[in-house]
């Protein structure tokens, strides 16, 4: 018989804060830390017809482009629909190379359905597609659709490849450099895997740059109690927006060379280039021109998602990788890893198909696609300039331009007695800050402490994202909140 | 000027098979292993006209529904389509009910846009519909949505809760029980976390029944090395097709409050049971009936997915868990585990509010869903049924009967001779009895080693899923190899 006493149970649980994962406890992701949380309540309480001193709550935490109101591409949602529901395919209501894009993918997959696991690598098909869009974007660099990878969004290849090369204990546990202010899934990644974060600081006094002093200066600072393996880059920067020059990359690749690093290259806003003389280089790029001793040598691994440029495809998480000069033997466990969780999910493949594949000069969809593209890329750039330039107006407040991407991290000065009020409440400065001021205006920002900054400097991230008339509502919410902040504690 | 001499190009790399991490090399996942690779290969020798004894690879290695050419439910693709193009909701091709739940889930996205990021934890509606769902499932026991997260497929579900769980070095170190034979995302997931795997062995004789006393045997020895705290449970069963009985579960869950275990219940397969006197039972409606004892203190959690039952939609990698008892303060850090990686793909999850939310009596799409579903239903008992009575016509294979899920895992005798043939060749000999399989048939098959079977016993796992004539002509083909390999090594 079993037994029934009440001794059997135990008032313990066996999974609580003490006995978990003590990594998993490490982990912080700032993006939709505490500051969302709040404002998701805050929601709630609006609807529920609590008073505020506003009547919503605007967003500018994450760069959810479509959530903001960006409409999708009508050709990609046209073909995943064919793709959803083959039966349309015998409808006259969808463009001819709408269909013929559905057949495509649809073949390629298990029983013509998108509901069929993939290979773990990926559909074949859209491999070669990202292959060739490589090859295209990089004047003419071959590139191997065996060295790509499809993925559930960046995040995932990002984790992936760490997980392959983080190992060791102590002094020779590896070490990952990463770009301080940083965008914290890398953080969070590394506490995750155990492995030790370095950090080397991006020079805001030149709009953000790479530095390769500092670079050395990290690395010989960390070799000192690490074995530092990898150099992460993101490029443009996330969360502080600057697009790399050319000659910065050539020399962060020298770098990498001579110091024998893995190169990670985040190059998912490789579209969301704004600011004039500013042009997108990728690393494969200028790897190649470097020369062979590089271009067969430098260990480089490149991610792009559909998630940002001008599709803003956040909930179907689809992505890609590329990786350079990878030992095979290293490829067949990245494959074997990358085979345990099945395939990246197939909608978000034949998405990033789309993106590889857009309609050419000729298709029916190319002049509402190319309007639809242009429309919000130039769009992202007004709004760029818009966020600089009303941020640069508010004493106390420093922003570089906005040369890429999504967001603009700009520099606040806080009174010393607000600095003071908010170590006593045990919070960072910028987090009081951003806190207080959701809690005045409904702005949702996320506070510079969550990305990492130099000590005694803070900061928020904002993305551009809002529509024009609410980017400049909220814009002068910020302007005037920071002043009414300054004053109250000064 | 930066160094330019050879001497800065390593000759070696970065990330070698030897200076990565030892815990992914020890990852093994034979669903798509070396034996799946190889039919790959021969796919190709095939189109590129290479002669062999066989014209077309079957795959029965892996339950991919839509691949072996199930039909998807035509009202979960309807909604998927009218989500990814909402210009479609003008149209009036579609019903009124596949309109409507297009809307509720579009409504509940950010910028009524699939392409929004969701909250981490799933979409609100949608977990307040899988909620109602278990509650309807589990005849009336309550369901917080708060307890339901929705995941990429189970396996990301399953992956997640190890990740909170494992810990610890040495005799602590986290163990982890498991049945033999398992499906083997579980090895792969406990070898990548470095977790202890501890065995426990189903009862091959009883239908591959779970015994108390083996789970005794299988705790004693595991404590005397490490720390055991979770207990993984399939059912229905993967590899191995059986479906536990009520006092099964119940022994089970009296176990685990006795012991201190937390349980994971991955009760994917809740809607495939075909044998006459089976049932699913769920971990939790049974945890309730046992009263509150049980109910308030055991902690546990189950898996489901869109990936099979009826609908087998394996690509879009929909699933969710619900928790039951789990400590607050480890539910805050599950959240924020799952916000660093966004959230799951969202087309995945309007399935997910599909399967659980499908249409109703009364309903324009209610008579067609029954019947496709019925259908579908119908034809996987029936081939359960066949493969079974076939196998067992064979000398020396003897088959369970397939009770539920979509596999079978016969017992196969195997020569002394092939068995010293396979080892001299340092391969298991069921895995040289499935590539000889492979090699002479074009039967894509995966062998027992692969899921982990006692010890001098063989098997291997084919899925039930091939159409009714090609399953018998797989069958057949698969008896006359074991015929003929019987005869060759006696």
């Amino acid at each position: 018989a079993t037994s029934t006493s009440n001794a059997v149970f135990s008032q313990n649980k066996v999974l609580t804060i003490d006995t978990m994962n003590p990594n998993v406890k490490n982990v912080e992701y700032a993006v939709r830390g505490p500051i969302v949380q709040r404002a998701v309540q805050i929601e709630k309480e609006l609807r529920e017809g609590v008073k505020k001193p506003f009547t919503e709550v605007i967003k500018a935490n994450i760069g959810d482009a479509h959530a903001m109101g960006q409409q999708p591409i009508t050709f990609f949602r046209q073909v995943l629909a064919l793709c959803s529901y083959p039966e349309l395919l015998k409808d006259n209501m969808f463009p001819e190379d709408a269909k013929s894009r559905a057949r495509r993918i649809l073949q390629a997959c298990g029983g013509s359905s998108l509901g069929a696991y993939s290979a773990s690598q990926g559909i074949d098909c859209v491999r070669q597609d990202v292959a060739r869009y490589i090859e295209r974007r990089d004047g003419g660099v071959p590139c191997d659709p065996d060295n790509v990878y499809l993925t559930s969004g960046a995040s995932d290849g990002i984790v992936t490849m760490l997980k392959l090369l983080v190992c060791g204990e102590g002094a020779s546990k590896t070490g990952v450099m990463i770009s301080i202010p940083q965008y914290p899934l890398y953080s969070a990644a590394l506490a995750e895997l155990g492995a030790v974060q370095v950090n080397y600081y991006l020079n805001e006094e030149k709009c953000w740059s790479m530095d390769l002093s500092e670079l050395e200066r990290s690395l010989a600072e960390a070799r000192k109690h690490c074995n530092p393996k990898v150099l992460c880059i993101i490029n443009p920067g996330n969360p502080t927006g600057q697009v790399q020059s050319r000659q910065c990359i050539e020399d962060v690749i020298r770098f990498a060379a001579k110091e024998h690093l893995f190169l990670m290259a985040d190059e998912v806003y490789q579209d969301n280039v704004y600011a004039e003389g500013c042009q997108f280089h990728s690393f494969k790029k200028v790897l190649f021109e470097l020369g062979p001793q590089y271009s067969n040598t430098v260990e480089l691994v490149s991610f792009h998602s559909t998630s940002k440029c001008y599709m803003g495809e956040c909930g179907f998480r689809g992505g890609y990788m590329e990786v350079i000069n990878m030992d095979p033997e290293v490829k067949a466990q990245l494959i074997k890893l990358v085979s345990v969780r099945l395939c990246p999910a197939v909608p978000g493949q034949a998405l990033m198909d789309l993106v590889v594949n857009s309609p050419q000069p000729g298709e029916p969809s190319y002049t509402t696609f190319m309007k639809e593209r242009t429309t919000t890329l130039s769009l992202l750039a007004e709004k760029a300039k818009l966020t600089e330039e009303i941020l640069n107006t508010v004493p106390g407040i420093t922003c570089n331009p906005v040369q890429g991407a999504m967001y603009s991290f700009p520099n606040i000065s806080l009174p010393q007695k607000a600095i003071k009020e908010a170590k006593a409440l045990g919070q960072a400065p910028d987090m009081f800050y951003c806190m207080k001021m959701l809690e005045e205006t409904g702005i949702c920002l996320v506070p510079g402490s969550g990305f990492g900054q130099k000590d005694g400097t803070y900061h928020f991230r904002m993305t551009i994202l809002p529509p024009t008339d609410k980017l400049k509502l909220l814009l002068a919410k910020v302007k005037e909140f920071h002043q009414k902040f300054t004053r109250q504690y000064s």
